[in-house]
């Protein structure tokens, strides 16, 4: 029996495409005796709702509940704007993280230096940069109750979410934020808006409390609104942030971007560990999304599906050696030159999915 | 009996020292008889917690609200950092927006030509710039109820807040969004978070309802999350953005931090016009805060308040033509290389408030 289960989840549009580039690779790793990885597959968005008009159905949910590491693709697409709001390709990323309760979202932004000139941003503000989002994901206004449109007397309707935080969450994901500070810049940002939300209240009061266990790691607060425009104006002052689950969407997609290397960056999500076994649920995505306008014509970039494998090998199998080995593949592939279409830059050489991931593991 | 009333409220930090050079613009306006204006003073923030122990009085609320417009400086600072909760500095903020029922917030987002530079975005991306970001203001997870901080048995706290949104509230500010697009370049982006938000759904519902009496204009959903990575990669593509409060206060965070501008950047908050006299309520404030770092130095930037009385006329009062003088005046002063410290640029002129403000009343 294998040591160690991967359980693979395409999902839509590009994900299907990117997810054959990460079985090569587990292919190779385990035929070289670097891993002994069993896999084995589900169906999860529209691909799930197409053939059991569900987002995700119990079964593949349990097989990820099982498995040692999830690795998802991406979920979505025009053809599934008009299914029911409960079944929609979403659905089962939310359902995803929560049933593996997997509550601390890792979203490093870095940015590659062969890449720096596809920001945005002036190169000099970005050029090494290397931010690490720390989003919750399981709680706050993604899953509060109530969350309900009703029909009023009028005529009208009200629609209502919650946000609701609880001390041992904001706790938890602190403590994965000043953990992960120590092994980096020793620096945490903690954004929330305190000054018009309780939950931004009792978000700043407890990382506060928990900073103090972490006495070497400076910490500081900032206003959401703040960060976002922090990020813009001079993104290198951050190491990591941590912050709630819904400007932890916003603000990972703002430092993402900040990097021009968007097709490039892997995520992690990650659960509690074990208090037997000292294992944690995991979750590993990219975090581009499923990107339907080039699905099905072999260009999309697989990087940040690769880098989210090495991710995998990182935080959830110890295996260092093997994911900065396929990290450093990745940079000295962008080195040679080599682009797909998102990246593709003048003097450099377009390639596709297939040539992009065979170019990577021939560098390993 | 002058023929306008403003209500000055210059709270704390740079707010006084800015407040000064619209006193000075007024007296101007009013003795050239452009306008006629009589004008009131009062205290916000921090000022008015030191005298009176609340964010604002009573009698300064009312005297907003009989007022023809507010224009108000900016409220906070680390002084008030720990008084309780109700009295902080932003409660005046909340307070009048509430009261006055200003519900739509509008946030120019222009770039300078002289300016553009600045950005910390590449110059072909800004230059030009010219975004409107209209943000529904006195709804949503600001103001729903329940907003809590409990404690639970087990010794932990838990806390809540809510986003609420009816119907009416929804149309109002699409409707507000969609008539400024036509004054513009006839696009909306509706930007909400439907993939997750019950509000999301109801939002984008009614945005498309009322989309429908405006036939004329470009209407495009966007999610807010990939908003402000857009924002990021490609600002241009944007005309009008419409959103919720809480996405409304870091997008339009965002799109101010672009310009390179935002020491530049006025902002107005119009109520419903009154049934009868056709009047709204109104408030005008910069987009910048009251940035005590740099507080009692005479070296902020006036440009964002002398603006914020600009679109005052234009949108209380309807002097369009003086409007635009005003404007007009702040660019020809920005091309003769007047620059404040938070502009400074090599080769042009660096100067304090009270300069800044003397050049450009000298233009008029
Ligand atoms: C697809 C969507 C539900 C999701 C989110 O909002 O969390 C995505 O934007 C993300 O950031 O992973
Ligand atoms: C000061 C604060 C309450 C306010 C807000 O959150 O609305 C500010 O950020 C703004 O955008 O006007």
């Amino acid at each position: 029996m294998a040591t160690h289960s991967l359980f693979l989840l395409p999902g839509d549009g590009i994900g299907t495409e990117i997810m054959v580039e990460v079985e090569k690779l587990i292919d190779w790793t385990n035929s070289e005796q670097l891993t002994d990885f069993s896999t084995d597959s589900g169906l999860a968005g529209g691909a799930a709702y197409d053939k059991h008009q569900v987002a995700i159905t119990g079964e593949d949910t349990e097989k990820a509940k099982a498995a040692d590491a999830v690795i998802f693709g991406a979920v979505g697409g025009p053809k599934w704007d008009n299914v029911p709001y409960e079944h929609r390709p979403e659905a089962a990323l939310l359902r995803l993280r929560k049933e593996l309760a997997v509550f601390a979202n890792l979203r490093p932004a870095i940015c590659y230096p062969a890449l720096a000139d596809a920001s945005s941003l002036k190169r000099e503000l970005v050029e090494g940069l290397d931010i690490l989002i720390v989003r919750e994901l399981t709680g706050g206004v993604y899953f509060g109750e109530p969350k309900t449109i009703t029909d009023l007397e009028n005529g009208q309707k009200r629609a209502i979410d919650t946000q609701v935080y609880e001390t041992y969450e904001i706790d938890r994901i602190a403590r994965v934020a000043f953990d992960l500070a120590r092994t980096r810049k020793n620096k945490v940002h903690s954004a929330d808006k305190k000054n018009v939300m309780k939950s931004g209240v009792l978000w700043d009061e407890v990382v506060k409390g928990v900073g103090k266990d972490y006495a070497d790691v400076e910490l500081h607060h900032i206003l959401a609104d703040n960060a976002a425009m922090q990020l813009v104006r001079n993104p290198k002052q951050f190491d990591v942030m941590v912050t709630d689950n819904l400007f932890g969407d916003i603000l990972s997609d703002v430092a993402a971007m900040l990097t021009g290397s968007l097709g490039m960056l892997p995520s992690a999500s990650l659960g509690a560990p074990d208090p037997i076994t000292g294992k944690r649920k995991a979750f590993y995505e990219p975090v581009h999304g499923s990107a339907p306008d080039i699905a099905g014509k072999g260009i999309a970039n697989p990087i940040a599906m690769i880098a989210s494998v090495a991710m995998a090998l990182r935080y959830s199998f110890n295996m260092i050696e093997l994911a900065t080995r396929i990290e450093n593949a990745i940079s000295a592939v962008l080195s040679d030159g080599l682009r797909t279409g998102d990246i593709a830059q003048d003097n450099r050489k377009t390639v596709g999915t297939e040539e992009m991931g065979a170019a990577i593991l021939a560098k390993l």
